[in-house]
């Protein structure tokens, strides 16, 4: 088997649990880690299996682990992941490689695990982690491109593009998991041809499809990460919404960026896939096309270029209120791949910790807006729409510039390849509420 | 007397603590809290007064308090000031009048405080509160037009500047208090002149004088914080060093912001001076050239208007190993007040609310650079050698375009008005290092 495949990977494991087996995001070759709670209970740690939840805690108890595995359940007892997270890869994959175990449907100690198992529908999700900071990037060099002609038609990809993984620091304490309201941010606006800025309900609320990257383990400040390492500072992936504020963006971003266009909420998807259950899905990073720069030596690694990008296929879906009320299927507004990123999460690590600027264990990344290079493939609205110029109809006949106030908007992402069974990262949606004025 | 003066900002009142009545920053009117540790011992808060901290925690154990104050000093117990700055105004006034009760030179239980404090000389000082997210904003406007005459010589103060509060997020995980070394960054630069980046050690290391605001209270997400009402949000400040490696900040700003070139390291003053103890220094903000716009009416309250200045006079002073080595002064690089502020800080925090974003007690402000009108006001190097091109003669000889390794950099404010004795910040200086390489 390749380095890092393991018997948790294997295709014809079965569970026991219900649906684990039926094509969802969850089989027994997923295990992924969140935080959920029951009503009246604490947060705590559990592992997605099929519509389950095992719980971390209860299992820590159990007597069925040992060894680095136990040490690694007892840290995802509390209400965070972080302490789970700081203990690096080891334990984590011994407890990826127990649980597996035990809920294979050969499992010996089936009767004994089974108590331990939550339903999905019975239990809240939580932010996997107590984010200390939250720093969005710009890979996806479709988006980079299709938005900068918008802002800058003159000057779509700024020289730096190429030789920078471009980033900036986001809002940590609004950051929040799948189903929070996405209440419509009031905001200061100017139109182009207005003589005074407003202040009122944001118009092109939009959102952003990417992926978030949760760290594992940190640096002390004043000491680098280099990039052959940094791939091992990494816990595992979820889906991120970075809502963003057109009207307000472009009115407040310059000199020092988006500010209040962005942090009013980014949304995750609650279940952090682990870096040990995507290891069947690495891929090599697309080559740069021919005259490109090639990197400055601090952010290349060629082990890193053979594994950097993942078989990962992300998709997008809208529905309005009168669409739900119809019980019309969600309309996609896009599909493609992941492939699109000019930079590997690797490289956004050493490049974020190449000053010295101390990242911490439960620290989140951004990857920036996921666009492939087709219009199919476009990871917003501001894309698809041509900034608001093509109205986009729906299936209803309702046409959208941006989200409406009632619309769902849904990011899913499946991750697949060839000899393996696929695995995803659940739910990672929200609905626009009406802004709450005055 | 006027609202918020009562017999804690007498100016008559001495203390029995040796040094408080000499003149220096921690007079019996100041009484800052800050969180101390001993060797050895756990970070806990504390009030500074003269060379000496009075241990709060052991306050609370002796007896000498009750009611709000004592909840206020039970709060303050622990590592960080989070739980203390949560409770607001009320206990925060009550303790500071009990404390500057027992300090007071007429104080009948001297021997039963006396054993309480704690010299300043034997104490660590740590950041006074774990840091939710950091801010940096750009009210300095003669710094704002500057640096945007140095970046952008055809446009300086942009068109937004004048209605928006301008900010960006920040890096919490690397603030530090002051005399944290300033480990000199490594970075990706690329001259006007050059075919292309390279990385190394920052050429350009600068800082900037700010001050830093640091928030009591603050708000659900989704429900903005009125201007009327930002005030009490906001539980006092401290000096801010951003230190700014510019070649850096030139190469990767453009399109999303300032990013490595500030997150290796932000110093604070560790004392957080009370707007308690600011009461007196309250000036109105100074009114707005004729022909600038008026503010929207979200930022706009005549009460904060009246009283959103500060009387306060701040210094920076440089001096370099050689310098120290042979016992000379250091070289004051500049003095000026404090009311180049264009947005007052309830503006600020107003500003930072009305999108919804959530705010959390020990959040941390920067207001940006406070640069004044003048010359020798500029409050940074960018500013005084014309981005370096007028190098600064230091009194060895030595010249400074930008700060070089053993550099000492020192901020310090008083805040100073008739009828009251002068409070200060305390130390907020660091020194250079060499950058690590491997």
């Amino acid at each position: 088997m390749p380095p890092h495949i393991d018997e948790t990977h294997d295709a014809q494991r079965l569970s026991w649990v219900e649906g684990a087996n039926a094509g969802g995001d969850f089989p027994i070759q997923n295990l992924p880690l969140g935080i959920f709670s029951r009503a009246g209970g604490a947060p705590r740690g559990g592992v997605a299996i099929g519509d389950a939840i095992l719980d971390l805690a209860a299992l820590a108890r159990g007597g069925l682990l040992s060894g680095e595995a136990l040490t690694a359940a007892e840290a995802a007892s509390a209400p965070t992941l972080n302490a789970v997270l700081e203990l690096g890869a080891a334990p984590r994959r011994a407890l990826r490689r127990a649980v597996s175990a035990l809920l294979s449907h050969d499992a010996a100690q089936r009767s004994r695990v089974e108590p331990l198992l939550v339903k999905m529908a019975d239990a809240t999700m939580h932010l996997p982690a107590r984010i200390g900071d939250y720093t969005d990037f710009y890979v996806g060099i479709h988006h980079a491109t299709t938005v900068g002609s918008l802002f800058r038609p003159d000057n779509p990809l700024l020289p730096n593009y190429k030789h920078v993984p471009i980033g900036y620091h986001g809002r940590a304490s609004t950051v929040r998991p799948s189903g929070t309201p996405v209440v419509r941010p009031l905001g200061q606006t100017k139109a182009p041809d207005a003589q005074e800025p407003t202040f009122g309900p944001a118009a092109r609320l939009d959102y952003e499809l990417e992926l978030g990257v949760w760290l594992a383990t940190g640096n002390a400040q004043g000491s680098p990460i280099p990039i052959a390492g940094a791939q091992d500072h990494i816990a595992g992936l979820t889906l991120l919404n970075d809502w963003s504020a057109r009207d307000v963006q472009a009115w407040e971003y310059q000199p020092l960026g988006p500010f209040l266009a962005k942090n009013f909420l980014t949304t995750v998807s609650p279940w952090l896939v682990t870096m040990e259950a995507l290891a069947p899905f690495r891929q090599a990073q697309p080559p740069r096309p021919e005259g490109d720069p090639r990197p400055l030596p601090y952010l290349w690694d060629e082990a890193d270029q053979a594994a950097g990008s993942f078989a990962l296929n992300l998709e997008v879906h809208l529905s309005s209120a009168a669409m739900r009320e119809q019980g019309l299927t969600p309309l996609r507004l896009s599909h493609g791949s992941a492939d699109a990123m000019y930079w590997t999460i690797a490289q956004m690590v050493a490049h974020h910790a190449s000053n010295g600027c101390a990242l911490q264990s439960g620290d989140l990344l951004g990857t920036g807006t996921l666009s492939g290079p087709s219009e199919d493939s476009q990871g917003s609205l501001m894309e698809i729409t041509r900034g608001g110029a093509k109205r986009l109809t729906l299936p209803t006949g309702e046409t959208r510039a941006f989200l409406e106030d009632g619309d769902e908007l849904a990011l899913s992402g499946r991750f697949e390849a060839e000899g393996f069974r696929a695995i995803g990262f659940g739910a990672c949606t929200g609905i626009v509420e009406a802004a709450r004025t005055a």
